[in-house]
């Protein structure tokens, strides 16, 4: 069997799919012990140790830190290295996605009281922001656009970029992409060394406010560690997508967006629902057929056979139930009224809609993020965004006679959970006369 | 000395106020292994298990899960029980929490493409959130306005508080909090086993979306432990104050103020910074004279002598630089004009501006959230708001034309990261004369 089929008929539908669905992180004691060393050394010793680590992981021979930064010229010249069709992409690219994470920009605002007391927010971007990027095969420009431009569109002074390079070699699109995004500093190193310089600082890597980006385990354990010293995004897990058909798609065209998501690695989750049998049926063909086209079909083939599924539903309010459920990554609504489905859709982190919108259009440039609440948190997380790289601060400025009428019930409130001192000084600040 | 005094001009300054800023959080590993215990017998056995932890930590005797309930009726009944003057106080201050929050919401939103390509962003409320209240001496009515009210103003369907009841008791401030907030539902539990409860879901308390609320370390490692199953809001440390003042403030007042976060507990931190080492002196006598007549005056005490600093500073450009650096959870400004001061302030999670708005008018009922970045981390996190309590989903409807033309980029970026079948995905959409 190439990918598991399920019918919501079934008496095990429910069991089957959550079987599926079941993703935990992985967890490594060693892996824990190796990060918690990694992580004391760089706090402790900064660049030196930072070298160290990066030597015997990297396969380099740095003997001073300021060879790990790349300036203005390396990435100048990565931009002549690409080829003009890549760097017009990656423009285009880049543009799109400010454009629509501007209309994500938030102001501050305040009010007046009749008694003349102000009460606001004040919005103000985080400082500065480190972005993990990895290296390697997974190295992804499209995800550097991605971290990198609501940070700048929130107003970011400073983004810092921190990418591995084993044996030196660093990708060329990788380094165009942070140059087109307006990254302020590329130092190459990576893992839970990396994590360490951005979270406590070195004499190279300065500490950052927040870190963003995926990256391997170390990386993963490394931020859920350092997370309260500094912000972090969330931990993601592997990459889903589920797909809603109505019957009327060319199934090819649903095949190889099962792929997209399939080829990316074998615990990526490709999931289609139709209220067809018939149509599920000619999916499963083309997949048949395309599968061994592929590039990457070692890869898509595990994924599928693994986590991938072919849903029969009964109808299409049974799809949205089933939407609702997973609470996917990405959802695609392949069908004629998209727009009617909307409303009732509570949990996905992106919604593509209708035929021609496939998730790849927006995995690279149609402007929204690409970095997605997965394995179901977009029951509650949200895609990364503007918002991600501002916080709030509550303004409260009470006027003479504004304090006076709060002072009094603020003392009512605090007397009676036996916090005297908070109640007299609210008291301090009722009017002689009302006292 | 009854509080630390430092000035600006010492040579030792800065390692000084480092030494006096540091917090690290608690960890301990015997209470890592018991929390990991109850998570996973409360995830396996459920109410039973449930049951068991709460006779045994709060000694009850409870059989039937429905007892641990509590209904519209035991509610009502402590609306009643309050004194008409306690009641009155809640519903002002809920009412001004609840207008201030209003100004927090968010909309959908979306734009349309010449090529009639549509992008936008759907915000949706969370479904269901849970609010640990703690029981006993810190239990705060204060705290249910400020968690629950933000959560019904985003349109929450359903918030579950759970609170302990040791010996079967529980405050009527707290449960009248609840009622006026509109709790849909409160649990008589608490500890890791209520954090299990609303993570995992038991026939009793029902899994939500996200957990809020302050608790002791067996409930903040609880959280920390099933941050992923569901949002957590952040680990709070012990509540600061920063206080600047310009030496025009009664001494009493800002002696006052100072205590109503020292009162708090022994952890808790209280500075003041002013450039005036005369007001500074005459602050010191107001502590003096006035520390013996408080109530908490043990715990007050112990927490300015141990965390609290009076500051002299160089001059009031100076306090700002201060405000940055140690970027407070509450900032008063008690100054003449705070309005000039405010532009250059970056850091910090409450800001009460002028003579008259003392903190504790603020953590009661002026309108903002009182829940707030501690120890630093207003450098990246926001007051607890109407945000916390959405997510939102990006929407990307691309027309025949739109997607042919982003086909096209996708394709070019798609294959220079060798992910070949998003490539295909793309271009399939690029229309038959384009391609």
């Amino acid at each position: 069997m190439l990918i598991n089929r399920l019918n919501t008929f079934d008496d095990d539908f429910d069991s089957k799919l959550s079987t599926l669905l079941a993703w935990e992180e992985e967890t490594n004691d060693g892996v824990n012990k190796v990060v918690r060393g990694v992580l004391n050394e760089v706090r402790k010793r900064g660049d030196e140790a930072l070298i160290e680590y990066t030597n015997q992981f990297d396969r380099r021979s740095v003997v001073d830190a300021q060879e790990l930064v790349l300036g203005e010229e390396e990435l100048a010249a990565s931009l002549a290295a690409i080829s003009p069709d890549q760097r017009q992409a990656l423009e285009q690219a880049a543009e799109r996605i400010r454009v629509y994470h501007q209309h994500q920009t938030q102001d501050s605002w305040q009010y007046t009281e009749d008694n003349g007391t102000v009460l606001g927010q004040k919005v103000t971007p985080l400082d500065r922001v480190g972005v993990y990027v990895p290296g390697g095969k997974a190295a992804y420009p499209s995800s550097v656009l991605m971290a990198v431009i609501p940070a700048k569109v929130a107003g970011v002074e400073e983004v810092v970029v921190v990418t591995p390079a084993p044996d030196g070699v660093v990708n060329d699109m990788v380094l165009a992409a942070a140059a087109i995004a307006g990254v302020d500093r590329v130092v190459t190193v990576g893992g839970a060394q990396a994590i360490a310089a951005l979270a406590y600082g070195t004499d190279t890597v300065p500490k950052v406010d927040k870190i963003v980006g995926p990256g391997n385990i170390y990386v993963a354990t490394a931020k859920r560690e350092v997370f309260g010293v500094v912000d972090i995004d969330m931990i993601a897990g592997p990459s889903e997508i589920l797909i809603v058909c109505d019957g009327n798609t060319n199934p090819d065209w649903v095949a190889m967006d099962l792929f997209s998501q399939a080829e990316h690695d074998e615990d990526a989750q490709a999931i289609l629902v139709a209220p067809s049998e018939e149509f599920v049926e000619r999916v499963y063909q083309s997949i048949e057929a395309l599968l061994p086209t592929l590039q990457r079909e070692a890869i898509a083939k595990q994924s599928l056979a693994k986590r991938g599924a072919l849903i029969v539903a009964k109808n299409i309010e049974e799809c949205v139930d089933l939407i609702n459920h997973i609470a996917p990554e990405h959802l695609e609504l392949s069908v004629d009224d998209p727009e009617s489905l909307v409303p009732a859709i509570r949990h996905a982190g992106a919604i593509f809609m209708g035929r021609y919108t496939s998730e790849a259009l927006g995995d690279y440039c149609a402007g929204p993020n690409h970095v997605l609440p997965t394995s179901g948190t977009a029951r509650f997380s949200s895609p990364l965004g503007v918002y991600d790289y501002v916080k709030r601060s509550s303004i409260i400025s009470c006027s003479p006679a504004g304090a006076s009428e709060l002072g009094k019930i603020a003392s009512v409130l605090a007397r009676g959970e036996s916090l005297e001192a908070h109640a007299r000084s609210a008291e301090y600040r009722i009017a002689e006369d009302e006292k």
